[in-house]
């Protein structure tokens, strides 16, 4: 009943129900809430209500609330469906007045006690209910302090909390507006109209968007009777799991404090014991407890957590709920309950997610041996790299290539760093957002990637950057980049790599060795777990896993990690590096017979590329995306050219000769260029080549016994006449390779779906293509009308602030826009060919949200980046089995 | 039964029924032909029925094909549905041989026709039956004419001829591999089989694409008995019209040749003599037929053009149609026949188009006084400019304000050449398209413009260009452009003006004056058709039509060309100029003091436009674009800039402070970038001091009397939160407004859909909305991933002609992909809110096809440039009536 009574009073009455001691109270449904927030009213019969609970709760008790020698004290808890820890308030001590604050001294025999509950509740009712700035009760409380010359507000005595009880009165009156109401009924009504207004609050509002909860949700309100942990050295409080939230490891784990309330535990300034000692302390106590935690964790089949109150040798449950847990501990928890058939494989599956995998693919900073961050920046692809930093592409190839760890260092990075980002540990740059170049790609690769550091001065040119404090960064200094947290640090933190990496680079072999550990890393059992849920996952899962692949290297990478095939390979990145003297050699081409000559000369290259890659994946498929950047990506910038020109004064130099072309082929907005099969149908012979490439590496190997299955990808198209003309040529030069050279196996043709255009009009473009994959990076580009390299810099910051964007559409699909289109577009496709292939190779592929979109959309295979393969793999297991 | 027997034998058919003249003879269908194309060969039945028509035929004649003393002879004409002129196949004489060509010379009495009609046969056989180049025949029949010392093959004596036959003969046997079929019935089946090929040969296949002729509907085959026109003085053939096809003036109008057949007519090496004089010639056969041209007229109730030969005094008719005509006879005729009740006005209406009227509202260069062109570019925007040749556009401003006429001429424009493109007559460009920048501008602004001339080199440093035959236009130099043909003269081209653009600016008034004329200038008659019309279609439409205007003096212009308001207001346009320097203090400012000092001197600067704008059209709705293009776009260029600081090596300099700005706001694809309702929630105030120009403006207004009506446009929403955003701080400065200075009239506030994702969940946007208007320019950018500044001059042209796109879809709406989009967006943002305004304000505004879509689709108005108000307002109304 957690949508009625919020998490916390759902349980609450779930440990009532079990004989579990709670301290007797009454919850008022979310509804009664939502009412509230809708009307700015209480309901009408709310008042009522209340009143006969709380005279239950009076007769249960045999107290009645702030009233008589033995008063009554309740605290008004919030408690949302969805757990919003600290977002919300909370007033305690309700029913303490003038009076029963001497009646409480009386019954608990302390009057400090007393008083400084008395102080408490005034003050969380002015800030709660009065809206009054906390500042003005710190302020005479830290007066208070001084004066008595102690250090902690527990060490002031009786009087001086009586005298601090008038001076909060008096900032209740000056800064509320009003007396602080004597009446407890006036208290608890007033405390509970607040708990309702904090459903509002800013942070609160900012919270729910950050974690894309609801905000028409409304909060629970438990009203219980108070039960206090600071009544002499029987008394005391704690928090409790019942395994290790950490690791996962079973056995209870939890931290007690004597003589306290739940507050002293969270403010911290008290040291609080291991929960071990309260069975030296309280035995009785601790084998009540332990028996609890073991009722709770067989009642809920999870991981629990508790907070209890020993009121005077008396345990109380105050809350309890399914516990948070690290990564490596929802891995373990779920895996070994599974193990012990107490829930089964699916429900397994289902307490894990694809986030939480991703976190244990990443090696880590060692917690032990790292300060405060030097710098901050944005964490685009988590990793932790050490390395010198470098200030350009080539030199870090250089240093790396020499066996140095580097990390490459830019304002931004651009399709010229690759090879420098290939080369390095991690990237950092002061530019760009989580989609920027660099974060995009070292995503791809899995590389460690800080963006957008922009406190950060990047010098390229004086090869060096200096950071908020001052510190400047010299080329070949050691930095450490955190891209999980997007810290930078000055020097080398120690790195403790990914076990479960390990594991996967081995083979998917699960090795002997130990079960606990402290952390991820060097933990066996996470290993088992992972393999566990990991096997599966794909036992359960209907849609295919494939990686984004552009060399055999990749692609073997990603066959360990457990792809079935290469879902897309870019070949632009065979025209890099040095074959990029071809591409300008093509471009500056004055004849056919040049043009042809280029051509011929990367027919060979790309053979042997495609082979590699084909040879790597034998057996499997293989999709071959034909060019698609447009031609100026491959050539120099027009801005530094035109300057080197201006400067160099010489207008018949090559360069001279190069800007020329560059200015021809300059375009105001390249992704909206000629670029993809435009290029194929402008630049005669380039598509040829390509296929030709892919054709005589598939005749060659199967020749030699192998298995090849290209597949050839048509880039950009947006109506079918495009996919008809390259598919009649792709046709045309496989017949002939198969003449010429030999057999060929089947090379289906199929297209990207990354334009509206070809979206809406998939049901004429499936007659021309064997399958579909949908490009939603440049879908949600063209859909939404961003670039992803131009707003995440601008705008985008501040769209997901005003939550007009709940997520980037970069990382997690659209479903409104792009997955309306990738929606009709699969209907459309499959309604003419009802078996086309159905896939998706843009980044989305990867991500957990958008797995769970696909396997809806009914689409057959995601291709994602080598690394996220297990992470998609685990997701689209748990699609299938209704994981959330 | 056009679609059976073809435009020519169905009217062929109808003759014969009206009792016509007409050479006996059958047609074979189109089915059969299609059949034939499908298979490749002939339909089973057809030979068999060919015969039993020719021997019904023969009977009917009492001559047998071929044979016999009097052979009959027969013609093969081809016929499609559609009219495709000099596109296919037609064999004439077919029946003679070695044998029967004797036979005819003794019939005729004349050696030579027989033998030159044999010589023809065979030459026209072998080039079409056989695929025989027919430079073979020419070249023979060359070498007789050089020996016999004759200019013209008529001179040519009958032994000449006969020796013609056997060398055509014997280049049949070498070239077409087969002896010339001596069998009449064979010569018949192959000439058949010869015109249904001829139905898919490149230049039909060219010529269909380029009309929008679908490729399946084949040809219909008219077999017919030959009549001669060359039998001697009593002979001869012509063409007529039942009314002048270049004015519409009434009277019969054509050409007659003495002695000769159709194909000398039109190898025109003869002079023809004017209709009349056959009056004198052969008073009887001009009788018949004027009478039978007012039988024609008045059974087909339009213009009808005929084909007629006399053979001998007996007149027959070989062929009528319904008469191209030029655009002013088109709108004359119709008008006429409305107004004498031989039509009604709905059918006049479906008679004319909006691409005729379009014609008849520029100037033109008069034919008499133009020679050949000095170059040729892409007609971008009619009319015809003439002016002094300016390079730059300031250069340009300044001389036409000392009132010389200019000619802007430029590699391309951009938004700075604002100033010079209004300045000047007519813009002159040597890159870009159709929807290049200049082409868009020009056409919005009604000037004459020819872009992508590029024959022609413009050097804009040294003020001068090369034109292709080598000759220099200097700055200064008088050039004339012509927009609707593309081409460029040297010096002054006499122009006449429009007619029809005089009477829309004399608010709509039918001067009187004379009736006849020679074209669309001065022509009374015209005038007054145009107004029948149009008048008739604003009664008939259902679609509103607004203007796109963004001063006082457009919508002026657009109200007395019939606008009912204005639909679109740019109000980019008003940060041009010396505001320019008012954007960049804008993107300078350093603190949000300095922001709010621009936008304060902003305001009574975008108050005074508003003003005067809702002024201009009191009483009619005014939609306020709010700002639109990223802010960039009001800087200088970054490459320019850059090689400036570069070379002034001052780092610090104003242009050094400038350039980082420049830099900073740089973006990769600044059409997916910053702009729209993006810049207007990053810059604080910049949309609020936008709107509290618009109702200050209409608060002004209403207070003096006035009925302003203006609405708030918001661009580029992809999502309903930015619309919300902006629709709160709206109506906020809205009350601010009213309760400040006076009472606001209400302002609706509507969004552009332009984004794909705006147009897949506009019924989410419709809940924040009252009006939504179509922006199909960038809709078409995004949804087929097109930049219309990059594609039209890399692949466009290469993409229309290889039949990759039909039309481009910026100039006629793309109905698979925008198309549905549009109509989506309708239906469910009118789902939402049924009150919903729906209007359209991309360039597709203003395009005859466009129009009619958004009539279909259920819009509430179209929004054009001035000039094309009449254009949409006709089409709207042909849309009503069904007008194709």
């Amino acid at each position: 009943m957690a949508d009625l009574l919020g998490g916390k009073g759902a349980n609450l009455a779930e440990m009532t129900r079990l004989g579990l001691p709670v301290p007797p109270g009454f919850t008022i449904t979310t509804e009664a809430c939502r009412s509230y927030l809708r009307t700015g009213r209480e309901p009408e019969t709310l008042r009522e209500e209340i009143a006969d609970h709380l005279a239950a709760l009076e007769r249960r008790m045999g107290r009645r609330l702030g009233r008589g020698e033995d008063p009554l004290l309740v605290s008004v808890r919030s408690g949302a469906r969805v757990s919003m820890p600290g977002m919300m308030e909370t007033v305690l001590d309700v029913g303490l007045s003038d009076t029963s604050v001497r009646a409480l001294a009386g019954q608990a025999g302390d009057d400090r006690f007393a008083w400084d509950s008395y102080r408490r509740l005034i003050q969380m009712f002015g800030r709660t209910v009065l809206g009054i700035d906390g500042s003005h009760f710190d302020a005479a409380l830290a007066a208070a302090r001084r004066e008595e010359g102690v250090d902690t507000d527990a060490d002031l005595p009786a009087d001086r909390l009586r005298a601090l009880v008038e001076e909060f009165k008096r900032v209740t009156r000056d800064r509320g507006g009003r007396e602080f109401p004597q009446d407890p009924r006036e208290q608890l009504a007033l405390a509970v109209d607040a708990v309702f207004d904090s459903w509002n609050t800013d942070r609160a509002r900012r919270y729910r968007r950050q974690e894309h909860i609801p905000d028409d949700l409304g909060t629970a309100v438990s009203v219980c009777a108070m039960v206090f942990g600071n009544l002499g050295p029987d008394s005391g409080t704690g928090v409790a799991f019942t395994r290790d939230p950490a690791t996962g490891r079973p056995g209870v784990y939890g931290d007690y404090l004597r003589n306290a309330q739940g507050e002293d535990v969270v403010a911290g300034y008290r040291n609080t014991v291991p929960l071990a000692e309260l069975e030296r302390i309280d035995p009785d106590s601790h084998r009540r407890l332990t028996g609890i935690m073991a009722t709770l964790e067989q009642h809920y089949l999870d991981l629990c957590d508790i907070e209890f109150t020993i009121e005077r040798g008396t345990l109380w449950m105050l809350q309890t709920r399914v516990g948070k847990r690290t990564a490596a501990a929802a891995f373990r928890i779920a895996a070994e309950f599974a193990e012990r058939g107490v829930i089964d494989d699916d429900e397994a599956l289902r307490r894990v997610d694809g986030a939480q995998l991703a976190q244990l693919m990443f090696p880590h900073f060692d917690p032990a041996h790292r300060g405060e961050p030097a710098a901050r920046g944005i964490p685009a692809s988590p990793g932790a790299a050490v390395g010198a930093a470098v200030f350009d592409s080539a030199r870090a190839a250089a240093r790396a290539a020499r066996g140095e760890r580097v990390v490459l260092v830019r304002q931004e990075t651009n399709p010229d760093d690759l090879d420098g980002m290939l080369a390095a540990e991690g990237v950092l740059t002061s530019r760009g957002g989580k989609t920027s170049h660099a974060a995009v790609v070292a995503r791809g690769m899995g590389r460690t990637c800080v963006c957008g550091a922009d406190t950060v001065a990047v010098d390229e040119a004086a090869r060096r950057a200096v950071l908020p404090g001052g510190a400047v960064v010299e080329e070949g200094d050691v930095i450490s980049v955190d891209g999980t947290d997007g810290s930078v640090h000055l020097g080398e933190v120690p790195v403790v790599p990914s076990t479960v990496v390990e594991y996967f680079e081995n083979g998917g072999v699960v090795r002997d060795g130990d079960t606990g550990g402290t952390g991820p890393a060097g933990d066996g059992a996470l290993v088992r777990a992972v393999d566990r849920l990991l096997r599966h996952a794909d036992r359960r899962r209907v849609l295919g896993v494939r990686a984004n692949a552009d060399t055999g290297g990749d692609a073997r990478r990603a066959a360990r990690f457990g792809a079935e095939g290469v879902g897309l390979c870019r070949t632009e990145h065979m025209f890099l590096g040095e074959r990029r003297r071809l591409v300008e050699r093509l471009v500056l081409a004055g004849t056919d017979r040049e043009r042809e000559e280029v051509l011929a000369e990367l027919l060979p290259l790309q053979r042997a590329d495609v082979t590699d890659l084909l040879t790597a994946v034998d057996g499997r498929p293989v999709t071959v995306r034909l060019l698609d950047p447009p031609l100026h990506e491959f050539l120099p910038d027009l801005t530094e050219l035109s300057v080197r020109v201006a400067l160099g004064g010489d207008g018949e130099g090559d360069d001279a000769r190069l800007l020329r072309a560059v200015r021809r082929l300059h375009e105001q907005n390249p992704m909206l260029g000629l670029r993809g099969v435009r290029l194929g149908l402008v630049v005669p012979g380039l598509f040829a080549m390509q296929v030709r490439a892919v054709a005589e590496a598939a005749a060659d190997l199967r020749a030699a016994g192998g298995d090849p299955r290209p597949e050839i990808m048509v880039p950009l198209v947006a109506t079918v006449r495009e996919l008809e003309i390259v598919r009649e040529e792709a046709e045309r030069v496989v017949a002939d390779v198969a003449a010429h050279r030999g057999p060929v196996p089947t090379v289906p043709v199929g297209t990207m779906i990354e334009l509206p255009r070809a979206a809406l009009t998939a049901g004429e473009i499936a007659g021309a293509a064997d399958f579909f994959s949908f490009g939603t990076n440049d879908l949600t580009q063209t859909v939404w009308g961003f670039s992803r390299d131009d707003v995440e810099g601008s705008f985008f910051g501040g769209y997901l602030e005003r939550g007009v964007l709940p997520a980037s559409p970069f990382e997690t699909i659209d479903p409104a826009g792009v997955g309306t289109l990738v929606r009709t577009a699969a209907r459309t496709g499959r309604a003419t060919s009802p078996d086309l292939g159905l896939g998706v190779c843009g980044e989305h592929g990867g991500d957990p949200a958008s797995v769970r979109f696909f396997h809806e959309a009914g689409l057959d295979y995601v291709s994602c980046s080598p690394f996220r393969v297990p992470v998609a793999r685990l997701e689209a297991g748990r699609a299938a089995v209704g994981g959330r």
